[in-house]
């Protein structure tokens, strides 16, 4: 190669401005990786001059995004100020709409949440549950105390699939309306804020990868066995969603049933636990709930229906197993969470089944993965939205 | 933000050196993409300038990279010379063992096959298996007229998965013996080349991505129904592979057969196809080929045997379907080939089982898919090293 060929300063695309905000992105972001951090150790961790930490800190902390959190005193030198994040600079909103259950929460820009509601859903439209999503989002704002324009970004998690460009939920089979087109519009129009919708599957997987079990796996499986059957899956620390959003509908798998082409849906879902204790010779009130702690006392009739619900249970695993190859499965949801009784039958049946037989665990955030995987979602885009916004004006 | 904050130079990691190799594998990628290219419009393309390109360009032709392929004569102006990638620059080699069919071909870094050789699988051990890949390999290559150093990589796919750790495959159920540790590392040895071992079906879905008709899919998976059964999943253009590599490992899907737990793969394979036909009482030495052969007679026990086959792919694709959303489906493999009778079966059935409908398309490739495949996976790596090769010495 001749000599002297460098690549000259104007074929770089920087300039001044651009720079600033690089620097101060990569100092937030190390220091809400790494908590309570020196003006020091920011310089040696990201290889910035420490003359450059100083000032992009010095305009971080003015426009509201790192606060001093306490001192560093070292055995040699200098007492060292420890700087983080302020998780105040801004607040996101999440909720998990489920068919017995409405749940939101306000959280901070760390995650934690300040203010929370489960409500009984007992909305008798599409209409009056969206209405009701409206009301108890305003009022858990109001329970937070965080002004309504703090909560930047919200994220709801729903059954079905959301279909961006008609802004309306498919295949929302358990929730009768809820396709109807305008009910996510009206919701953003009253709240007043950006919102987002999600597979509620797909929110417990990132929520169980984000808080709980998932966490390190490589290719994680949540299966929510609740009113419905679904599976969100993170690939790598991302949602794996398929072509058009759909992956992990495991409700539609075929399953070859007494009457024709029933779905894998009506075989493992709670009406089918219920179905099933009642073939078996249960009476009364069931609830898969209740059925599961008849089980427990040693209801024959119960035990069989759990039995059963082991084995198809199993069958599910046994296909994300062949067909995904997770590292990991969970197990969540209404059934999913009477995993001391399901862990047992499901393990020995997916030994007869298969070889392929990955690590299964239950949920560490039970009825929670929903809710708790809206925070983590909108923090994503919050985060972005607070920083864009604060150093704009400062 | 106080004002005169800028990155000071020093906190770029880059060097002349680096500088120089980053912009010469900018441009070969740029001409690779974009074929025959001008200095003037590699320079507007990469925003390089004009004396740094041409320097780079400099470089890349004294190495064997890049060389000049014709002019460009434009309505005003002058005459351009015009460059692309030399393909010669360095061989790759490409093998596909099935059990009835071993195929070799080496082909240049444009990818294009420039000897090939396909030879009947009669091997009658594992270790037979290994010597004729070698001694068709050598002949291919001799055929080929590259001289055996240029052959810069090789990539072999095979049934089962390749475990890495111990060099060996894993679930190779059609192959007695294939399993053995030892084999590809007899086989890398004596071909004297790095030999990458993938899944046949995994390499058959990159064939059909880069050559076929997978081609700009999101999500896309290929079907190989042959002797075994197995799936080969890219998204958005990489391979899926799971956590160990055993995604789409759908031979394994469980399937409600007559006897105890059957696998799916027992149910499609092209031995179920046989089965049966004879169950449904055809006589005689039977095939998978012959039954399709037979069906399109008319012959009514074959075609109540290929209808059932369609049954039983529908049930296969909407598994795919359901736990993958695919927007393609492409069917391949000596069963998958029948695509002319199986098609609307497979769409008929499809419909009766469930809502989640991705496109459905016959190979474009073949019984080329496998092979092509193994050649586009060979040619990453070999490009890589052939530059790093080249420009080190030039």
């Amino acid at each position: 190669m001749a000599a002297g060929d460098v690549v000259e300063q104007q074929d770089q695309p920087w300039n001044r401005q651009r720079l600033r905000s690089t620097n101060e992105r990569l100092l937030l972001e190390r220091l809400r990786a790494d908590g309570p951090t020196s003006r020091a150790q920011l310089a040696r961790g990201t290889g910035l001059s420490k003359p450059t930490v100083s000032s992009a800190l010095a305009a971080l902390e003015s426009a509201g995004l790192v606060r001093e959190v306490g001192t560093h005193v070292p055995e040699r030198g200098r007492t060292a100020v420890l700087y983080a994040p302020d998780p105040t600079a801004g607040h996101v909103l999440g909720v998990d709409i489920g068919r017995s259950w409405l749940r939101v929460a306000v959280a901070d820009l760390d995650g934690t949440v300040v203010a929370r509601s489960d409500v009984r859903n007992q909305a008798r439209s599409s209409g009056a549950m969206a209405d009701l999503v409206v009301s108890t989002a305003r009022q858990v704002v109001a329970d937070s105390g965080v002004a309504p324009v703090e909560v930047v970004h919200a994220v709801v998690g729903t059954p079905g699939v959301y279909d961006e460009e008609h802004r309306r939920v498919r295949y929302a089979m358990h929730l009768p309306g809820w396709g109807r087109a305008g009910l996510f519009d009206r919701m953003r129009e009253e709240l007043g804020v950006p919102l987002e919708v999600h597979n509620d599957a797909n929110l417990a997987a990132l929520g169980e990868y984000t808080y709980g079990v998932g966490a390190g796996s490589r290719l994680f499986a949540y299966i929510l066995i609740g009113t419905g059957l679904g599976m969100g899956v993170v690939a790598d620390g991302r949602l794996f969603t398929g072509a058009h959003g759909l992956a992990g509908e495991i409700g539609f798998l075929p399953w070859p049933g007494q009457q024709k082409p029933e779905r894998l849906e009506d075989a493992v879902s709670g009406v089918a636990v219920v179905e099933a204790a009642r073939r078996f010779g249960m009476r009364g009130q069931l609830t898969a709930k209740s059925v599961f702690d008849a089980a427990r006392q040693g209801d024959d009739a119960a035990v069989r229906a759990v039995r059963l619900e082991g084995e198809r249970i199993a069958h599910t695993v046994a296909v994300a197993a062949a067909v995904l190859d997770p590292d990991l499965v969970v197990l969540g949801g209404g059934v999913g969470h009477s995993v001391d009784l399901l862990l047992k039958p499901v393990r020995d049946n997916l030994r007869a089944l298969t070889p392929l037989r990955p690590k299964l665990a239950p949920s560490r955030l039970g009825e929670d993965a929903v809710l708790l995987g809206a925070v983590a979602t909108a923090l994503g885009t919050a985060r972005e939205v607070v920083f864009e916004r604060r150093s704009a004006v400062s």
